[in-house]
């Protein structure tokens, strides 16, 4: 099969030993790559009920067919682990380069085992690989050490590493490669950390083969021409990035405020928007590798918290923003520059503090402990610092907003679906993302099934997003996308402008696989029961598939979803019968067997 | 092919031959059956500028691969010809069992060519097929011909037939069989009276065969599940029928009052409810052949207006209802029986007679000519007669709306598209309803793309009925699957409850026909275009694609989308664009080349 390289590293941090294994034909067939593959892969290798920060716990670095092909927006991997945070499959998937120069070394994917006595890195140089001392590294923070590894190997390689917090353990620590680009959630990081594996530094100058050279040029040529076209991926991301979703949800009333404590309407919004980001603090906007939509933003605080960094991406700005009652966009900004320093995924961070205020303004944590406060930036920001470091009070929030909610008995207040948190949009306004996140894969998540496309972006179609009707039908279309645009190594932000059919032809004219529209997005509802499994032998139930009690019996307090729910009930059992699953939330033998699983 | 008889009758009313053809299984493959293939055959025949009403012009009803078969609802036949009312192609369908009896008597359909010297009527009793005398039926009622054509053939025969309107060419006048299912819009009642062919008379004994019998049981049993589940096609279509929707769309705002003059809300609208026809006047409810909804209604008025017959259908409940400022149900009913007698088509003579009363009201046209005014029932129902008979004002009525206003000098207040009075859904609160007006092959119809089902029910997810994104890609689809639908032999209300891949698997289990679902719809894609070809061939254009001025730029004037007009101009660009048309409406060489036309 072309597109791929056909060939991993194992990496066994124990012993040291370092070795090449091809994949198996079936499994790319089945499960396409990246995301899928990699679940696959670990699916067969790890056990379900594993502990997460063990050395019996493996951790994947896996590319797709397309990841460093000129298909479009295709420079993503992933990193496939059992997550700490709340213990289901993760998948978190980033940009760049690092994946494409993965490809280029001749490598699909990295599976790392064991634990290493000492820290490490990994140096890959094209066919080379070897284990390296990072003792110098622990530490260092993501800059400091991605600086120190392209002086020690090559100035252009490519390093994907930890922070501190990765070190620590902290349970929502990330990855990042290039200084910026995070595998963000489920605590991937932590897994790195507890391996003793600080970096993975690679460099590759080999080439990648397709099947069909004219027919990938035509499907590519098509794909980008509709890229440019959409007013969303051919000007709104380039223009103002993931923050022009500031003034839309906040217009629309489901950006939340103060931990969904209020209606989901920002007074500032305005201050926190892309608009002013574009106004007062851009640098250039940036793309990821082959990508014609260049979202990400480098961004300069010129006042107290001045400093250089990337983003704060739409997520980050509302948690560190709207949800911690802050309108001073440079505060977000340095909150989010010291995340993507200290290696911490900003979601999770940001929703843990407006937890932990929630709690301290309502007297539950005493304030001797915690300077929390509506709106209180130093307060917040000190905070990331310690959560990094686990110093004091950040001890307890570096174990996410779940488990601290519950230490001090309420853990209602913990925003988190399977104990990871749920992101930006409330769904109180927006049906579809309840139901989203209620059932993802791998806990409180946006972006496997991104329903606010067509419940406020009007993508593919303006859907009504007070209403149920079809919600489960379309969300099940929107979740076996995702995994296929995860697994071909494709961003997820290209679903806006392009659909199945160019992402099915890229896949068809790269590889030579000659399979349907319809069986490829077949093969994402098999991994996305793939996942299901691992998460029901990993112990998780239908009483998992659910919301924090706020957003199923508090009605929105204002805004124009005043008064509104989420009718998960309506939903969930639709969405159960027609992913072939019984009542219970289990694929039945005939949806298992329709499946080859 | 199985689920096909194979064979035609050609009847030649000049010469009076009638002979059998084979079809060619090319032309069933591409086009699928009745309204397709119908439109196919017509097309090869006939030239598009025809004048409807000449000899030339010929008149196939068609069934399909499924009519007659006990797939889901499968009772249905096309009439497809050029129709007076506008010289679009038309293809209209109807229910029962007329079809079904067609295909049992051993042939998928039939061509009329010519003109008859005199009144006749087809009898066909399986393989003998004879033209006969209809000079003692001429000038009866549908219910007086069918009887005597019963009484005069078999008791079991199914009767197709014309009434007085059609005889005299009214413009709107429909085919009718077993009394109340009708082939009503476009005239095509007119073009059988021109060719004084009274009616069509049918008794078949034979069987249909199947290529796959326990597939095909499978493929029922399942869909036959799901509609069974569905709350509209399990329940409320047979507990409401079509009038459901009186106090839906009421509620929702798009049930046009007075000719689309006030706001879309109706203050009487329960008093014209299904739910008050199941309580007052309904005898019982009926299915068509092989169907399990069973929307059609008995029903019986004990007033005034006392009778029994069929009906009304939503559109004419709110035609003779709101439309015309009538709040009483049997004055309603009324209007319906003598249409269905008559053989006129209620859509377009109640919107024809609203279209009068309020030019009427305004003074356009003088009180001594029309005593019509809002309200006025008995005006309305004496109006109905007199266009069937073409007395006096009723000879003006009997062109339709478009003729009638154009006459007085005012096309504005005709709400017709391509001169096709437009139905039931006023369409500045939905929009993708006002896209599907603009763009229906057979101008002002709703059944070509049912958007309401997204728009207002939720099917199959509940769109944002004001919004205009991804309105002309869904509608795409809607258009591409009802040519499907009807192609098959299918009633469209299965849709409501299933899907393409229930209609594609009961296709190819009974046809043995290996298609793909995708390839499937592409064949209605192949329709939509070819009907797109034959307009332009016979004269019609972009200019054409548009709707009533009152619609683009009257803004609604009460109602829950007070203030809107519909947006045409931002959705029509994107529907040619994703239709592989030009800017002008043509399909492109690259679009015909891929559908093969």
């Amino acid at each position: 099969m072309y597109g791929w390289k056909g060939q991993i590293l194992r990496v066994d941090l124990t012993s040291g030993a370092i070795s090449k294994e091809a994949l198996k034909i079936e499994d790319m067939h089945n499960f396409i790559g990246a995301r899928g593959l990699g679940t696959k892969l670990f699916f067969d290798e790890v056990n379900p009920q594993v502990d997460p920060l063990s050395a019996e716990n493996k951790l994947i670095f896996m590319t797709g067919p397309l990841t460093g092909t000129l298909a479009t927006s295709c420079g993503r991997y992933n990193v496939v682990t059992k997550g700490p945070l709340n213990g289901t499959i993760a998948a978190s998937n980033s940009g760049g380069c690092f994946g494409p120069e993965l490809k280029f070394a001749g490598y699909d994917g990295i599976i790392f085992e064991g634990k290493s006595a000492q820290p490490v890195y990994l140096w890959i140089s094209n066919q080379e690989a070897e284990l390296r001392s990072a003792a110098d590294l622990w530490g260092k923070t993501v800059v400091e050490t991605t600086d120190l590894l392209r002086e020690a190997t090559d100035d252009d390689a490519k390093v994907a590493c930890i922070g501190p917090a990765g070190e620590r353990m902290v349970k929502f620590a990330n990855i990042l490669n290039e200084y910026n680009r995070a595998a963000g959630r489920s605590g991937v990081g932590a897994v790195m950390g507890s391996k003793n594996l600080k970096a993975v530094v690679v460099r590759g100058t080999g080439g990648i083969k397709v099947a069909d050279n004219a027919g990938f040029l035509n499907a590519i040529n098509d794909a980008r021409g509709k890229l440019k076209a959409h007013p969303v991926t051919g000007a709104g991301l380039a223009a103002y990035g993931t923050n022009v979703l500031v003034n839309i949800l906040n217009e629309h009333g489901t950006l939340p405020v103060k931990n969904y404590s209020e209606g989901a309407v920002f007074a500032n919004a305005e201050k926190i928007s892309g608009e002013y980001q574009a106004e007062h603090n851009l640098v250039r906007n940036k793309g990821c590798f082959g990508c014609s939509m260049g979202c990400g933003r480098v961004t300069k605080n010129h006042g107290k918290y001045q400093g250089i960094g990337e983003g704060p991406e739409y997520e980050a700005t509302w948690g560190f923003g709207s949800d911690m009652g802050v309108d001073d966009f440079e505060a977000i900004s340095k909150a989010n520059f010291l995340c993507n320093e200290l290696g911490l995924d900003s979601i999770s961070m940001a929703t843990t503090l407006a937890c932990a205020t929630e709690m301290t303004e309502k007297g539950i944590i005493p304030r001797d402990k915690s300077d929390l406060s509506w709106g209180n930036a130093d307060a917040m920001i000190d905070k990331v610092r310690k959560t990094a470091s686990r110093e004091g009070f950040g001890d307890e929030l570096a174990e996410g907003s779940y488990r601290l909610a519950e230490l001090y008995g309420h853990p209602e207040y913990s925003m988190s679906v399977k104990k990871q948190e749920i992101p930006a949009y409330d769904p109180r306004g927006q049906q579809g993302t309840g139901l989203n996140y209620a059932t993802s894969n791998r806990g409180g998540c946006h972006v496997r099934g991104y329903m606010t496309a067509p419940e406020i972006l009007g993508i593919p179609v303006k859907v009504d997003p007070d209403a149920t009707e079809g919600m489960p039908e379309l969300l099940k279309i929107f979740q076996d996308l995702t995994a296929v645009v995860d697994s071909v190594g494709m961003c997820l932000f290209t679903t806006f402008g392009i659909g199945l059919p160019e992402i099915a032809e890229q896949y068809r004219t790269a590889t030579g696989v000659n399979i349907s529209d319809a069986d490829l997005l077949q093969s994402g509802d098999r991994i996305w029961n793939l996942e299901r499994l691992f998460n029901l032998q990993a112990g998780f139930s239908k009483a998992d598939d659910t919301l924090p009690d706020r957003l199923l019996n508090e009605p929105m307090k204002g805004g124009p979803h005043q008064g509104k729910v989420v009718k998960l009930d309506q939903m969930l059992p639709i969405y159960y019968s027609i992913r072939g699953w019984d009542e219970e939330g289990v694929p039945t033998a005939s949806k298992l067997e329709e499946l080859s699983l």
